[in-house]
């Protein structure tokens, strides 16, 4: 009855990064996977010590992607997936080397560089007959469900207007310039892509709103600034935003917005109701019908459905919070490889796949290519 | 020791008439107001009811502005000042007739229906002689007086990014046709020009941008919308702004945002802190400097400088709102009036002047070029 | 069709008042009263200066609310009701005076400082055949007349359980030493009475319970604290309290609450739903019915009656506060007043009566006497 | 470098247990423990299936705790610690069996059903040599300990007044009676002990006071109510504290305020500032300093100390909630664990022990008492 745990392998994730530890987390919440290899860093020594804090084998814990992708793939027990927490330059060969090999790959956004490393990974995908995630993480929060689920059905009517923000302050300086990883790279074009802030945080938002109203924007106009001097790529981001059928919208990232630490928020506007959600708050949902008092929905309370109750792992009241909502996509993502494994359908599930991860690229490619033309309007497809 | 009190008229503000009742009772919370006579509307059996229901000499209400400009003007105890508070295409000629006759004119945003007007008007202001306020209200509450503060104090560093929003929801449905005279003439161009929202709230949220920050943009893109089926007028509106010295900005005004009821909010990010303010709560101010917690400034409270503290009416703690607003903006326009009355020298009070009803319309009819260009970027000077 | 204002003359309020000024502003508020007369401090060089100050006739700014009784009931037009905003200790003796000179008495809170003197004047109320009405102002606020209504309205089903509570922090240290007219009278028991922040702000709290829900308790344990040294009055109030019908209660008063400014919050749960409403924020009244999304009703707004929209200035989204509801107040009992002066019938109004106030001096009184005995419980008639 | 992983067994926990499974997750968030033993439940197909769908080897799955106790005490390999997550009534012989087998426990909260027990418990830990944790859990969220080093390190002066609530509306209606197994033992004396509501949250939120202020009261009145018709325990109960030093307190803890989910809340006010946390927004502390405008600390965010930030899984702005909170619990018991392990000397952990489960057992036990006395006063020793 109890399922076999499904054997991972990371590709980043050492010493000192915060999104490698994150998903280990996430991963280990449910006790449905574990962590057997690793190419945590291409600095051998920092490699083995994470790979010795995470009680792995020692022949497990590789100095590249490229031996780990063929060991693993030679060995009876090797990995069934790899979780891919590298900068973005990386995400395309890693993605490519895997695939190959024939694993499943959960991958962290954006999916690539560039647009065009964006579709070869497509293709590689459909081509794999292996699975693909992108770990665009917010659309697996219950009352991000629940908000998808009332949009969805028709309780909002017709979308108007989406107002969508994520406002962090953590880059007001030149934190990059102080040696700090994290700041580093996300900064540095080489590494991170032609988005800074937009590819880091914009397509969060992004994504958002594709997946809980399912409209696609077909053009837009963006205006990329970069506020710190020396700063390479854009730190804040404005576009306006039209979806086929009419609705119109706003986004915002910033990562200079001092003040703020992670505040995504969208509020969708139909005409017949709004919502408003806040990443900040995340077991909470506004729901204002036309011509009725404003409810608040609580994760697993009165009034909400299915996604905001059963898919969570504690009552109303009992916060939840970011690693929960991590936790749930692994816990999807797994229900999804344990149907490979079986032979059995692969169940629709909520995470974001390659068609997802394509289009977060397409949207910074236009935005780019916006900001270039100083925030014209451009076409999105 | 006492001063007289300041003799007016108000043309507008009949039965029914929302606007009209605010600045009456505006005008007598601090007690230094009186009513005296008034055009109150064009129906003389309404005209003549207020007039009965405000206690007014039955020869100083009149059938017209015109009479009424004619004939206060006559009178040794002539009116001082008029109050206009008619649809917005009423507004240049009343406050012309009443200019003529030596009359001060606290008037109604947006200040007229084309930018021709508007400057005629400033033309005429300039040779009267008299002074002109514009009722943009928000900027004398109290904490958007000490947000004022902290930015042009510094505090904030240099402006990076500034994201206003004002929220309605009640033109959802076309409830312009269903007899409600407040949204009759506001989605009606002959009588509110070319902006429906944008001027009736958009010039709002870009006077508060001005106001607090000192800041205009010398360019905009504007995106303006129907979404009612059947309206002559936009009911929503998304700007991207762009501000002398480098700072972005964006602007959402919406009439059809279901569930809001007067969400006026300003956000300004500096690379030293920020701060936000929310027309609903007004008497709160959250404060967030780089490197240390938010604060939550309250009115009359520890820590706010003397606009937010001795210009109020009540001790922290017990709430003031839009009526304490408009109540110190009659106020500080009384300053201004006893002054003229005196042969002193005009104070510098907070209200907005005629220069930025100018403004107002200037914004108007800059959005307005750009949505007929397809949301195109212009320069608004 | 338009009425006389309602002449009116008060007593206290001198300059640097803070509670006086509020009673002026809330009267004007709606233009239906008239200040007419005054004996606004017992220094006559102050009293002089509020007359002037108030543009009052010089011989109607009275030394003595005696002579001010006395006059004013010899004048045909002298003042109908008259406002006492003195130090509670002169509440008795002046309100006294003037129902003795047949007029109506509007007295702020506590009624008196002994139960004595309360059920004395209760008689005298009786006997005078003058209305009276005391200043528990927090019961008119829009937002707890929707409370109520929902309350009585049986919409909480049974009471079972009333958390109310007033923090304020301004007394956190001996400011009554340091020459602050407001803190030396209320904490010295020649002045107050026995109560301090007990009589001042608690007794507010208590009438709120029974404003809302009817009910009142049968007995009560009370524990009052004195925390700043040689501080002469309680300033710390908890009290447990047994309603008739089985409901439980527990009241919370305190003036060295350090950090709150004025924070009056009352929870009733029901066996169908609860009510929460916090008077920092008096526009929103929280309803969290069992087995539903709990909602946030907003005054002026969908799913509110008609006390909660009839009655206020401002449509919803446009704050009002403690002005507001106080300027309710004084438009009910302008109601009362003409009904008086027409020889009509009085109408119901929701302002506290002599009774109310009867029964806020025997919650003192029944506190104190629990006080004294270790907070033993005691019965409260 | 890595340690082993901590080899624990868990006691009650089986199928539609909350509280087991949460446990479990948080035992799992940072990958210390290992689950090799259970005896999940008195059924052995229920224990049979919790122990297969875990993943146990089918011998260490265990039909009684005797015979856990018995088996995993012989066994070379057997578990290090015990988790016991049953009714209220096992809790004493469950940890009795462990203790004498020479097993770590960690026990949920209330310690036992009766004082006697409570303190023979203590002695045979005494005697033991083995550690003993209770789960109150609260105090380990990170503002929680932001909190306590506030008030401990003088930054609110001498403490004044508490004012702690833990109010829940789940039990509102008898659903004791419609087969809920979570109601049902909490409802039954003979499983829950004398307190209901008191034992299962109000014991957490006298904890939680103690945790934060280090003060306990010297004598209480308790108000215990049972609401819902044939319950047998009490589902509310308010209670006055008086604390050395002067402080004093009120506790309140329902089960049946309706509309409310989980609502732990605790404010201190100290002669020089005061703090408020509420369960449901775990992240954010208020801080008010007397004279200074109040503050929102937040987790991992500027002015917090390192309880604050070190130990928490994520940065600011990324929620943490119960999990993440006991997930601490669990990180700082296995710091002690493997202290114990290797010989090492204990370090001072945060996590409750069998002094504050006695101690929760004491306060249950006094306000028994009291409420047998209709509330009088009684001292706690």
């Amino acid at each position: 009855m109890s399922e076999a745990r499904i054997r991972y392998g990371m590709v980043g994730g050492g010493p000192g990064a915060f999104i490698g530890a994150v998903h280990r987390m996430a991963a280990r919440l449910e006790g449905r996977y574990e962590l057997l290899a690793g190419a945590f860093s291409s600095q051998p020594q920092k490699a083995r010590a994470m790979g010795s804090q995470l009680g792995l084998a020692t022949d497990r814990v590789y100095p590249s992607y490229q031996e780990m992708a063929r060991s693993e793939a030679a060995r009876p027990d090797g990995i069934e997936a790899v979780v891919i927490v590298t900068p973005n330059h990386l995400h395309f060969p890693v993605a490519k080397a895997f695939l190959e090999a024939g694993v499943h790959v959960i991958c962290d956004k954006p999916l690539t560089t560039t647009l065009n490393d964006a579709e070869t990974l497509r293709e590689l995908v459909r081509r794999s007959g292996r699975l693909f995630f992108v770990t665009y993480t917010y659309g697996t929060y219950p009352m991000v469900a629940q908000a998808r689920a009332l949009v969805r059905g028709g309780q909002l009517g017709d979308v108007r207007v989406i107002q969508v923000e994520y406002a962090q302050g953590w880059l007001s300086t030149a934190v990059e310039r102080t040696g700090s990883p994290q700041a580093g790279w996300r900064t540095d074009p080489a590494l991170a892509g032609e988005g800074g802030c937009l590819g880091d945080i914009g397509t969060h938002a992004y994504h958002l709103v594709e997946y809980v109203t399912g409209l696609r924007p077909h053009s837009l106009a963006a205006e990329l600034t970069r506020f710190v001097p020396g700063r390479r790529l854009d730190d804040n981001v404005q576009v306006l935003l039209r979806f086929a059928g009419g609705a119109r919208g706003a986004l915002w990232a910033s990562q200079v917005a001092a003040g703020e630490d992670n505040a995504l928020r969208i509020r969708i506007y139909g005409d017949k109701a709004s919502i408003g959600w806040d990443q900040e708050h995340p077991d909470e949902l506004r729901f204002a019908p036309l011509g009725a008092p404003p409810q608040t929905l609580r994760r697993g309370g009165a009034g909400v459905g299915p996604w905001a109750t059963c898919v969570t792992h504690l009552p109303p009241g009992h916060p939840e919070g970011t690693l929960e909502g991590f936790g749930l996509l692994y816990s999807e993502v797994a229900d999804a490889l344990v149907a490979v494994r079986d032979h059995r359908p692969v169940p629709a599930i909520r995470v974001a796949t390659i068609e997802d991860g394509v289009a977060g690229i397409r949207f910074i490619e236009a935005c780019v290519r916006s900001a270039r033309q100083d925030a014209a309007w451009v076409t999105l497809d």
